[in-house]
Formats: C-alpha cells, sequence, structure tokens
C-alpha cells in the first residue's frame, strides 16, 4: 500500500454498478490520484475522462453517473457533506457536476463507501439499496411513474427505514427531459439533465444507510477548526446574518436595487413586481421554519407554507433565489406563492426549476413575439405575467406532453425546431440557460459565463466579487486574471464538495489558508494554497479537454446575442453591455493566461505538461494538430 | 490665490468665535493644507496642534472646540455628510475627535462655511445662530439646564426657522460630565466630552441654516461615480441588507455566538440574555421604521417606540449596537425596552451612552464585589440586572448628584477615588472605556485598542476583519502590520468624514481606490491611493505627537489587567486573553513599522521628516532628548 493509501476521510472504496449485468461490486477508490484530484468534481472529472469514450449519447447505455461524497463527508467540517453527481450531461454534452447539501454524503460515508457509479441501462426499473457494507438492486416497478415524494415514502417502507437517505428520479427524469433533476431529501441536484441520465438506465433511486464510523487524521485538529470557521461563518455578514435570516432570496432585491435581476426572458433587469417576491415579503407571507444541512451552521434553507388561495397548502423547501428568479421574475410573475407552488411541482416531479422557468419565459417571448401561436402551445396563451399557466405547463414539461415535448429538449434544441429566428430569445450557453446573475451588468462573470464548462451555471465563476465590490464592476480590467482565480476557487471547493454560499469564508476571490487547513487536518495530506492553485487549474483543464474531445472550440465560448447587442435597456445598470469585440479581448487575455490555444481555446499540451497531464497533453496535441490542418 | 485654493467641496470659510469677547469672525481656511490633511480630524488634529498650547486644562477657556464639514458633505456622495467635532478631551486629555450622521453637515456648507471654531468662554449662556453667511451669537439663558430634546424646540423657535440644523448640550453638558455629548438632531457626537467642554464654555448650541449652493469639480463624475458607490453598497451584504434591516444592533448575536459580547463588565463575553437584547426581537417588538442619514443608501437607524410597561412610552432612534451593549448586556440587563428608555434618557441628558453604562457597571461590580457600599451609593442597591436602577442612576450622573457625581468623572478617574484596588474593574485605556467589541477574542483589536489615541474606541482600530475572518483570529501574526493598515483607513476616513459602517466599500483593511475616486471628482485632487496612505499616516502621527507633547508614553499604550491576565472564562472563545509579554511584543513589531522610537513610543524626528512634519519631528527631538536624559 503506498503512502498515498493512509489519506483519511476517504472510505476508498466505491461500488460499481453495472445495470445491464445486474452486478453490484466493490472496488478501491483511485487512491494514488487522490491527492491529485481531491474529490468529487476533480476525481470525478478524471474518471469520467477515463471511463467515457468520446461521442457517445449521454441517454445511452453507455454514459455513467457517479455519486460522490468528498473527503470532509460526515466529519463535522462545516458546509463538507454534500453530496456530488458527476456524468456527461444530455444538455450540454460535457462533463456535468452538480452537489447537493442536505444529509445523503455522511450516510454514503457511514455506510462504508465513498461513492457509487451506475452504468449500462437496466430492462426494468430498479433501485439500489446500500445498507452498510451489503449492496443490492432491488424492483422499483411499483414507483415507476410516481413523484419524487411520494417515491421516497414508498422506499422508506420497502426497506424499512425511516432514517435511510434516498436519491430519486422523478417523472420528468423518467421521460428524459434534458434537465430533469435527482431529488435526495428535499435538496434538488440539477440543471444538466443527470435525472434524466438515470431515466435512461431505468435507475430509480439510491438508498443508503449506514451506521459505520469514519477516520479523520488529526480529530482535535478537525474539531478545533472546525469550531473555528463556524465563529467566522457566524462573524461574517453573508453567512452570519444574511443566509441565516433570509436565505439565498435575499438577493432579489440586492439585485433588482443594483439593476442585475434578469426579468421577462432579460428583456429588463430590474422587475417592477420585485418586492412581491423578496425575502422580506417571503418571510413574512410564508417562510415557517429555517432548516440547516448537516454540519452547517448557516442555515440557510427556508420552510415554507403557503396559507392563502389560489396556492394554499403547497408547501416547499425554497423557494431559492434562482428559482424566484427563474419561475418569478423571468416569467413576470410577482407572486411569491405562486414561485412556491411552482417550484415544489418541479421538485416532486424531478426537474430543474432554473431551466424549466427559463423554457417557459422563452417560449413566452416567442409566443408574445409572434413564433408561437395557440396552435403550437396546446391552446395556451403563452403570456408573460400569467401564473395560471405554470403548474399546468410545467406538468406538460414533466410529461412531455404536446407542448410540453419540445420544452423539455431544453431552450437551444427547442429554438432549433421553433426556427424563425427564436435562438435569438434563447438564453442559453453550451445549452444550459442563464441563472439569475447579469452577464451584462457584471463583465468579469460574462466571461465566466462564456468560458464556463457549463455553460449558464453560476457556479463556474460566481457573480459576487463584482455585485458586492470586492472587485470594480464596471470595467473589464484585471478580469481575465479574476475570473481564473474565481473558477480555481470553485472547482476547488467543488472538488472538497463544500458549499459555494460560504465562499466569503473560503475566498471570496482565492482559495484562502483555511480552505486547504481543513483538508488537511481530516484527510493528513500537507496542501498549502499553492498546491491547491496548481491542483484547481489542473482539474480545470481535465475538464475542458473533455469538452474539447467532444467538440468544444472557442467559438463555444460565448454569450447570446442579446446579451451582446442589446445594452441593458432599464434600470440602475442601463446602458451596460457585453460586446463581442469586448468578450472576444477578455477571451484573448483568459486563454493566454490558461494557456490555451488563442485560435481553438484547446489547452496546450506544454501547459497540460506543467499540470502533470501527460496522457491527456497527448489526446490535446491531437487534437490541436487536426484542427491546425484544417 | 495658489493653485490649492482652487480645490472644490470646501466653502474655504469657517467662523471663529471668540466666547470671551463675544466676537465672531470668518476667516480663510488654511487652504494650503487641505491637501496634506484633506480636512475633517486630519485638518481639525493639524490645527489644534498649532492653536492649543500644551498642558491646557481641557475644561478652561484656553480649550477650544472645532466643528467641521468634510470636502464631500453637501454632495450626493455617499455617507459623506457627517459632521465632524474636535477638542482637547476632558475624559483622555488627547486630541479628540468624533462624528455624526444626521443633516448638520450639508446644512453648515449651504451656508456657506466649513466649520466653526469655538474658543474662550462666555459668561452667561449663548448659542450661534449662523443663516447663510450671517452669524450672530445669542442668549441662551432660557434653555439653560433643558434636555437636548427641548432645547431644539426652543431653538427653532426663538430662530423661527423649522429648517434648521441645531448642535446642542444637555444638562450632563452643562454639569461638566467628563462624558457629556453634542447632540444634533437624535445623533450624538460623544465618548470623549465635547459637551463638557462647550459646557465649561457656556455655549448651549449652534443653530445653522443654509441655502446657498456648493461648487463641485467633476459634477458629472461625482453624480456617476456617486450611483455606482450605491450600487456596490446595496450589493454588498453589510451595507446591503444587514445593516438596512437590522442596523448596528445585528452585532449582539453575531457577537455573542462568537464569544466576545461583552457582559458584567468583561467579567464574561457571552450573556444568557442576548437573544432578548438581539436586531431580531428588537425588530419584532420595538422598532417602527428605518432612518437614514443626509445621501446614505444604508439606512442603518432605527426608529423605535416602546409599547409596553414599565417603559412604556419610550421613543429613541436607536438603540445602536454600543448602546445594547453598554446599557444592556455590561449591567446584566437583558430587556430592549429597558436599553431603549436607558438610550433615550442618555440622549435627553446630553450623555454617552457607552461611557454611562459601562461607568453603571463598573459600579455594579464594584458594589458586588465589596469595594462599594449603599452607604456610598446614596441607598441604591447597585447589582447586575437591576433595571430598575438604571433611569436613576443615569439622572444622577448627568446632574452629578450624590454617588452620580463621582461616576460623572469617568471610570478612570472613579477607581482613583475609590481605591480599594477597584481600578481593576475600570475597564478603560487612556480615560475612556472599552466599546463592546472584545480585546481578548481578538488579538489585533486589542492591538488596536491598546495604541489608539482614544484608547478604548472602536473607531481607531476596527474589529471587522478579525470578526468577519478577512484576517484569521485566533494569532498575532501579522497583526501589527493590519493594525496600521486599519488605522490609516479609519483616520483617512474620518479626515474625509465618510462613515465607518460602510468599511466593507472603502475597506475593509486597506483605502480602496474608490476613496480617493470620490475625493478626487469633488475636489479636483489627484490623490491615488498610495498618497492617500501617506496623508494618513502623517495625521496619525500629528494626533500621537499632540498625545506625547500631553505626556503620553509606550506604558500608556495598554489594557486593563482583566485582559491582560484573565482568558475568556465562557463561550465559544473561552480561554483566549492577550498576555502582557503578547501585547509588548506587537507593540514593538508597530512601533517598528510606524518608526516610532521603541522605549518611548514617541515618533522619530527621522519619520516626521519624511511625513513632511519639520515643525512637530522639532518638537518630538527634544521631547526624546528630554526623556533619553532621563
Amino acid at each position: 500500500m503506498s503512502r498515498a493509501m493512509l489519506y483519511k476521510g476517504y472510505t476508498r472504496k466505491i461500488l460499481r454498478v453495472n445495470l445491464t449485468e445486474g452486478t453490484v461490486k466493490a472496488e478501491e477508490l483511485p487512491n494514488g490520484q487522490l491527492r491529485k484530484y481531491i474529490g468529487g468534481a476533480g476525481l470525478a472529472a478524471r474518471m469520467l475522462y477515463d471511463e467515457l469514450a468520446p461521442g457517445i449519447d449521454p441517454l445511452s447505455p453507455d454514459n455513467k453517473v457517479l455519486f460522490l461524497a468528498g473527503p470532509l463527508a460526515g466529519t463535522i467540517a462545516p458546509t463538507g457533506s454534500r453530496i456530488g453527481v458527476y456524468t456527461k450531461s444530455p444538455l450540454t454534452n460535457g462533463f456535468f457536476h452538480s452537489s447537493a447539501g442536505g444529509y445523503f454524503a455522511p450516510e454514503l460515508k457511514y455506510a462504508g463507501y465513498d461513492g457509487v457509479i451506475i452504468e449500462g441501462a437496466s430492462k426494468s426499473p430498479v433501485y439500489l439499496y446500500v445498507d452498510n457494507e451489503r449492496a443490492e438492486l432491488r424492483d422499483a416497478s411499483r414507483v415507476w411513474g410516481e413523484r419524487t415524494d411520494a417515491t421516497q415514502q414508498w422506499l422508506k417502507g420497502d426497506i424499512g427505514d425511516e432514517a435511510a437517505q434516498l436519491a430519486v428520479i422523478g417523472p420528468a427524469g423518467e421521460r428524459l427531459v434534458r434537465f430533469a433533476n435527482i431529488t435526495a431529501g428535499c435538496r434538488s441536484l440539477g440543471r444538466g439533465g443527470i435525472g434524466a441520465v438515470l431515466g435512461s438506465k431505468k435507475f430509480k433511486a439510491l438508498a443508503v444507510r449506514g451506521k459505520g464510523k469514519l477516520a479523520v487524521h488529526d480529530m482535535e485538529g478537525t474539531l478545533k477548526l472546525s469550531h473555528e470557521i463556524m465563529q467566522i461563518m457566524q462573524g461574517n455578514p453573508s453567512t452570519g446574518q444574511v443566509l441565516p435570516w433570509f436565505g439565498t432570496p435575499v438577493l432579489v432585491n440586492a439585485n433588482n436595487s443594483l439593476g442585475v435581476f434578469g426579468a421577462r426572458n432579460w428583456q429588463q433587469e430590474t422587475f417592477e413586481g420585485a418586492e412581491g417576491l423578496s425575502a422580506e415579503t417571503m418571510r413574512q407571507k410564508i417562510v415557517v421554519r429555517d432548516k440547516a444541512c448537516f454540519a452547517c451552521p448557516i442555515k440557510c434553507s427556508k420552510y415554507s407554507v403557503v396559507t392563502n388561495a389560489p396556492f394554499e397548502g403547497y408547501t416547499v423547501e425554497g423557494p431559492e433565489y434562482e428559482n424566484i428568479f427563474a419561475l418569478g421574475s423571468m416569467c413576470g410573475i410577482s407572486s411569491i406563492e405562486a414561485v412556491a407552488a411552482a417550484e415544489r411541482e418541479c421538485d416532486d416531479l424531478g426537474m430543474d426549476a432554473i431551466e424549466t422557468g427559463v423554457s417557459i419565459a422563452f417560449a413566452m417571448e416567442n409566443f408574445e413575439k409572434g413564433n408561437l401561436s395557440a396552435r403550437d402551445t396546446d391552446g395556451l396563451e403563452l403570456r408573460f405575467g400569467k401564473t395560471e399557466l405554470m403548474l399546468p405547463l410545467i406538468g406538460k414539461i414533466a410529461r412531455r406532453e404536446g407542448f410540453g415535448n419540445l420544452l423539455a429538449e431544453g431552450v437551444k434544441r427547442a429554438a432549433e425546431k421553433i426556427g424563425k429566428g427564436s435562438e435569438a430569445f434563447a438564453m442559453q450557453n453550451k445549452g444550459m440557460t442563464f441563472a439569475g446573475h447579469s452577464a451584462r451588468g457584471l463583465p468579469g462573470f460574462a466571461l465566466g459565463y462564456a468560458t464556463g464548462p457549463r455553460g449558464g451555471s453560476h457556479h463556474d465563476s460566481r457573480p459576487t466579487g463584482e455585485r458586492c465590490g470586492i472587485v470594480q464592476r464596471d470595467t473589464i480590467e484585471g478580469k481575465p486574471a479574476y475570473t481564473v482565480k474565481v473558477n480555481h476557487l470553485m472547482i476547488f471547493t467543488d472538488s472538497m464538495i463544500i458549499c459555494h454560499l460560504a465562499e466569503a469564508i473560503w475566498g471570496p476571490v482565492e482559495i484562502k489558508p483555511v480552505v486547504v487547513d481543513i483538508l488537511n487536518r481530516v484527510t493528513g495530506m500537507d496542501v498549502t494554497t499553492g498546491e491547491a492553485e496548481l491542483t484547481a487549474e489542473r482539474i480545470w483543464n481535465v475538464i475542458r479537454a473533455f469538452a474539447v474531445r467532444e467538440g468544444l472550440r472557442r467559438k463555444d465560448d460565448t454569450l447570446p446575442k442579446r446579451f451582446l447587442t442589446e445594452p441593458i435597456p432599464d434600470g440602475p445598470s442601463k446602458g451596460m453591455v457585453i460586446t463581442e469585440e469586448t468578450l472576444e479581448k477578455m477571451k484573448d487575455e483568459y486563454y493566454e493566461i490558461r494557456g490555451w490555444d488563442r485560435a481553438t481555446g484547446i489547452p496546450t499540451p506544454q501547459r497540460l505538461l506543467a499540470l502533470d497531464l501527460p496522457d491527456i497533453a497527448e489526446d490535446m496535441k491531437q487534437i490541436l494538430s487536426q484542427e491546425q490542418g484544417r
């Protein structure tokens, strides 16, 4: 056993489930790679780069879904107990990662495993039950077609253990909606359609129960530092007050007053109905309780109950800011109760609320501008602000019924089918829609959106630095270097799988020493912040290489026409725009810093060798020479 | 007229009021010094260093009180419209500065003046009425003895102008309570006893009405940048959400959960009654409205009304965090209503609520530990938590009645009179009590407290960096350099007179470019952040030299015995302490960075020459050689 095998925190075992063959095998985690890739998104990117052949269909048995708990999961280390899920996305066609809080990851660790990898496809619906070290595939026919809530209830009965932690798909995943989620408890693993990949494999759920122990390298040091981190969090305005009290919806007023709050499919960046959607209104009208994830002092999650007509009786863990944006302002809706009901419907159908909301907004703009008529939409008058449309339309998408079948493909593919220039209204990059943070009003973040492997994600880069005045907003100077640093902070924390909402503690721009400090105390590594930067860059390049292998090039690092040509028409950020020239200039500088080929956006073999990725350097060398031969 | 005379923002005129002679004269602001000292605390420090002979009694006619509006006052520049007041403090014997928001400073600027300097002493009570360019001394006998609220009401009638802005003293100032305040509207200029200095001069009030215009160097640029700053503020968690919603009392829970919330005269650093004092409780129970100062988007001020017995009917602009600490936890009191009533009483009597609360806590500990008995306290049983004592005791102090006369001297002098080792319970440095931020639990801030010219002030250094995790809390490494940087941020912003609550925007550690940017656009200067650092250091040294001339030496840069010998006994920061050895080590490094003589703490002539202070270099050289001759 090599020295590297001795790192603590990891259980060093994963389960490999082959659904085609119906087998479940435990195997060693590739331990030689722990220090090199840390875990989570880093380790998964490397494993899927190696295990997935280029060009496979994400919804075929060739694709794989990897669940991973991070090195801190199950320990007291604050926010370190998230579960990550990894696959090739049916929405973006790239390596995809998503993580969620809650209580799933610790349970998996206590059962004795760092992860589970799902391969092949089953003929009939199954679920995997992991009861400590024991694991078996079981029949899930009874709940095929069931919503996520009912599925979780049934599973607890079938297992006979109320304490099991569950990750399930709903009807949207079964119908291969390209933005179907996995639901774990009340938390979602979302955006890129991981639920659809599981649906294509007829894999309904993963149920885990564990009662084992976890090894930690330096118990006393971990306890001490964890307490210190919790104290730092409690003293910080963001993690100590804003998020505990308001949750993520605090961004409604913050972004609206800055003029970077997307509304009506980004035709506006302020919303006249923001007050009705604000955290303050929400807390007054529907929030009944604050909820926290495992080992997290922030308790940002809100549990809400609607008590007035027409949505009386709807309950939801949320709403979260992004869903208020997507299902609220983007659709011209200003009722927090309507948003709560729509979010609950998405959760229960197992479908991403951001993609759903933005797809509906896309349809509404197309309808209002004449690209769609009632004949195309099963008779629905798709106009902004029509609250009564939301629940029926969400149901149609999840069931791929009529017009819903078109939107279930995501806005990029839907626009291709609609034609008539409707692609101008598809507010997406690389197939994924933009989250509720402005591109035009946050120039550095715009570069992050354009170059981000997940396109419209707000977790490849972050809007926070520019929004909070940590870096100057209305300039592009220094932004490429800033974006690189934030990329690295994001991917390193995603490899440890610690929560981005604590970015003020971990960063918020560069990887702070406390991040590697807690990693070291739990695992026994002796990573420095310098090594962490390098590791983050390595992982970032693996993910880029994965995409390049699938055909991604410089031209795909872009933004929709609206962001590049129409200045923000309203509010305090009126007039701001990222022109194509500006974007390309920032990309030049960004590629330069990254050591990527300027013409193609492909990582250069030199830089990859410097990052100790000789095999990927070889792959990129071949692709580069093909490109240059054209 | 030299080029320097052309700076905008300044009106370039001050009024010099000689109360002994009964004269009021307009004179030119020393314009050659504007770039060198900026304004506010910087300009005042230089003027008072030049105008006040060493060794004068702060409560004699030899002392002067200078009111100054800053270069941004009256413009749209956010938080730039505070009024500053400067004098030699009867509490600390050093140069003292305090500033307050509200609406006074713009009015003074619109009247055509940057400031007013009050000299000498009147035989009978007077007030100064400035009506645009016209200024006259008027009889104030009718309101001598009146509270601040009644005084302001009477003044408006006497002037016949409801819109006048007023700065007045109350009974505490008239009786020379060493921590009497000036009250301007509902805001206080506090801590160091400036109200007593005015009281000693029989100067009851300054009333100002102005309708003139202000020159701004670059109007468009000022407008644009001001809007940008407001947007940055709205996007920042601290200035955008925490302060607007909760105000400064958000620190109750934040500090209590970090274990740095002083209680029962710092015998504890957590308080079991914190929940009852928290911002959340306060908002629920007594806050009726948010209030903002001139040109400030933060609206941190809360207007509160008590609606339940026994304090029903008390209204207050507040309570502020510091007063909740001093009049609440420090006195063992957990009722926000009781604190609101006590704060209102202090405001109305024109007496500093921090000093008042901490003085009472000092008396309570002395009483409980046997240094005081009911015979000393006019029969009052001074025990922690006795809410019913507060209003009577506050009244006694303000009127210097019986036992109140002892506390009116401040805890340092009171302890000297009580003897019996009671000085161990006097939680002060340089005569001023510590604000509601831990020394033991925030090591860098402890150094700031020890070396701060105002002793216990939380505005010479700041607790924020360590509390929010911007710098690591539980270490002294790098803290001297950090403290120097924060000192400079504080004094530079105090010279522009912009609000420290926006420290996240201006700093929070180093002077950010936006600070000098707004200064430059308003005034036409072309200051860089490098020059700003140097200017801040120059001002810091003038203030130090003022204190040295009064006899301050290295030994005075210290902390009370409790902080140096008793580790925090409770809560999350349990065990933390700043030993004398640690403090002296940090001081060595701090003096080294500052270029101050290590043995005496006196600024070296070399460094003063480098800061372009040749005359002060000469003064310090003489004092140093006397010291070394001893």
